[in-house]
């Protein structure tokens, strides 16, 4: 069976096609002869978290089954074929130095990373609207070298950075300065440093992309751990690996795409995984924990539940979750973001000596990125819509939507961008099985309050997901992370 | 029928006792013919909300059906019974002026009001832990009289309540100044404006008891609008009307206690209320609405959801919900709030001068008040824990937690305190149909982004619930006149 069929294979069905049809003619389940599966360990979610544990588990030994809401693995890695064999990723894209799990995840099955294009000028549109280019392999990285905002852009990333040190990954919540940074907003701090209004803007345009959030909606010790999660054990975390492609998160890509990778764990896993299968109920009782969908019932010794906190508080819980927990589920929202993608016959912009990238004031896309197929056969372009952008994108009609991006690609790489042969959004705030991306983000209170609560097992339940990971946080090496970590768990117990 | 038996009746049965037992042993609805049933319109939730829009909607000659997933009505009212026929509420207790709607429904069927006990003094124990005593009735209310805290607290206060004068109740975001106001934190606020940090803790020993939560959970735009809604349309709301008794929302309490108003609506709408019945799905095609709960569909022509935004997020929808509410529905936590209640034979505070109200620095319970029978015939004082102190006061031990909350009980009314004939405590944080009280608290950016979404009509989906109330948002005044306004939405519409 290839690879690309998989995301189409209803593997095991659980007869909960929970849509219209079911609303309207019959109840899920009922006439329906409940079927029972059993397995040492149950995973509640086929993305890079479920599928990871999952692997951990096989490979030692143990039986496990994987229960996927969607028609496909993968979660929030998903291509998109554009022709002539060649996808782009409507979620997941890049992967950067410190990212080691994901990298060693990849070799594992033979997934290769290339570079991204970076070849070229950078586009930059100040506050202005004034268009030029620089050339992003300074020491700034991809921050634009603006001199009316570097004064106040240079000392915030260091202080930041700086700051972060001070937090600890693994507890955020018991940094010595946690009471004081968890009180306030990233906004509110910006706000307290800068009297330059387009330096608040900028802070706007990265952590859009970033978080799919304004800065209001970020507690200032939640973005600190954020950047302090982005390195790994040897290398601390800095901010600029966050927006930056070279030495950055955005350095590299993999060759046919990051759901690859998914594809190839669940071919991997067989009929261990279950499509069509979302998890209404978890119970925990007599040394077992059971999960139902629909008919379909799996008994098992340990649950990985490996989907953001906001969906797992969805599911409902016998007995019912510390309320610790359930409370940490209501306070960590998926962030507001949507990609849209332009596919054009070439990477014409290389021509014209740049490389794609483009970070601007003016939305809807206040950052782009190329992401063509490595061999440059067609030329792809997309745009991260985040935050307040987004809100108001997804206000508009289909057919304005599409006119402001062009608008904005045509400013960034000329008129030719005006013209693509295909258009493509994905909004993942749309997404019933997402419901928001790139991460679950903490505004003030939650990691002081509940952080605690993100990663401790209940009973016989373990949580995985990027959202709780300590490296890497809102990225595939987080998930890939969180999954071990979770299957570590689990087989010390089993 | 009494009341009282309707609170545990079964009225229709649904066939969801989604407990342990269906973890186990079946599939809830399985094995059983679906049943259906038919009405003009169903209400999810039989609180304050969602009875008062069934009401309305049955005495404009329409029928109706109201789901309630819990085996009695009232949500957040509720009465514990405490011997000799008398009552103490676990939730909702007090009413006050400009509360019109809860005063004119609770005239509409028979339950009077009578003063809160309010001779005698107040307590305040300061932040070195002093015990004085002062009147309640001058110009600052129930505020400490604290020299050295009142130079912050007065103008703050003023401030405040001059703020909200500028957030418009049916919509804040349009505020002109939401954009600065949601971008902080009240504790930013706070700290902004003051160099004491016993004034700041004295702000958390208010926002505890008023939100479940402390000041760095709360956007500073949030915290106006809610000062804004206390108050109606020819009142300006005020803070005060917060946190005093007299002339504020502590004033005035119900003969029996809140819970017999829902006892008797119910009572009224008869069979049209199903206990026992949680909502899993609600489906929308060919113009009707179908609410399904286990093997149960009702079949409208439309929806009224009484529950709070972060329950109603929680229900299956199909067609799934527009982004913007579903995101709401992730940015609207409830509060965190604790009720401990200790019943003595005769309220022998009163004899000492006091009127069992208390102010104090130290927790768990930060403020009392007596809930004593009307003729005095039992004495019940009940201490708020909310905020950072019920999530503390949770992780005890129950013997513990008793024991802090007599220590305090003693501080505040001496000994004989220590030494109650009943002790009981109310942690909403645990009630699975509740999930925190008393109220959805918004922090940075939810209402600037999504408040719009808090009303507005899904189709044939209408929203009520406190929550969603334009005054006296959080209260049961709030939850009436959301009633009453989904009712209007539905009635024109029919």
């Amino acid at each position: 069976m290839s690879e690309q069929t998989i995301s189409r294979r209803r593997l095991i069905g659980a007869g909960t096609a929970a849509g219209l049809g079911a609303m309207l003619g019959r109840v899920p389940g009922v006439g329906a002869a409940g079927s029972e599966r059993t397995a040492d360990v149950v995973v509640v979610g086929a993305g890079f978290a479920g599928l990871t544990a999952a692997l951990r588990v096989m490979q030692a030994g143990h039986s496990v089954i994987v229960l996927e809401a969607r028609d496909r693995v993968g979660g929030r890695a998903f291509n998109r074929p554009i022709g002539g064999g060649e996808i782009s990723e409507r979620g997941a894209t890049f992967v950067g130095p410190t990212q080691n799990h994901i990298l060693n995840l990849a070799g594992e099955f033979g997934v290769h990373k290339f570079p991204t294009f970076e070849d070229g000028d950078n586009v930059y549109v100040n506050a202005q609207g004034q268009r030029s280019t620089y050339n992003d392999q300074g020491p700034l990285g991809t921050a634009p070298p603006d001199p009316t905002i570097l004064p106040d852009l240079i000392p915030a990333i260091l202080t930041l950075d700086q700051m972060s040190t001070q937090v600890p990954v693994n507890a955020p919540w018991s940094s010595s300065n946690a009471g004081d940074w968890d009180n306030q907003t990233l906004a509110s701090w910006v706000a307290d440093r800068s009297v330059n209004p387009n330096f608040r803007k900028l802070v706007a345009v990265a952590t859009r992309p970033i978080f799919g959030a304004e800065p209001r909606e970020l507690s200032l010790l939640f973005t600190l751990f954020y950047i302090a999660a982005s390195g790994d054990e040897t290398h601390p975390g800095t901010f600029e690996r966050n927006f930056n492609t070279h030495d950055g998160a955005q350095m590299w890509r993999f060759f046919g795409g990051t759901q690859r990778i998914p594809l190839k764990m669940a071919h991997a896993l067989g009929n261990r995984v279950a499509l069509n299968s979302p998890v209404q109920q978890i119970g925990q009782a007599n040394g077992r924990v059971i999960a139902q969908c629909g008919s379909l019932q799996v008994r098992a010794k340990r649950a990985i539940v490996a989907i953001p906190p906001t969906l797992a508080g969805r599911i409902e819980y016998t007995p019912r979750l510390p309320s610790n927990r359930d409370q940490l589920t209501q306070r960590l929202p998926q962030g507001t973001l949507i990609k849209a993608t332009a596919v054009y016959d070439e990477p014409f912009w290389r021509d014209a000596g740049l490389n794609g990238q483009a970070v601007s004031f003016s939305g809807p896309a206040n950052v782009t990125f190329d992401d063509s197929p490595p061999d440059g056969s067609k030329g792809v372009v997309f745009g991260f819509i985040g935050g307040d952008e987004a809100r108001k994108f997804q206000r508009m009609t289909k057919a304005n939507r599409k006119a402001a991006l062009l608008a904005n690609f045509k400013t960034y790489f000329g008129s030719r961008a005006g013209h693509p042969r295909q258009y493509f959004e994905t909004n993942w705030s749309q997404e019933t099985w997402t419901r928001g991306c790139p991460v679950g983000i903490a505004g003030p209170g939650t990691l002081l309050e509940y952080g605690p609560a993100l990663r401790k097992p209940v009973g016989r339940i373990h949580w995985a997901g990027t959202e709780t990971s300590t490296y890497w946080n809102g990225y595939m090496d987080g998930a890939v992370r969180s999954g071990e970590r979770a299957a570590g768990e689990v087989l010390a117990e089993l």
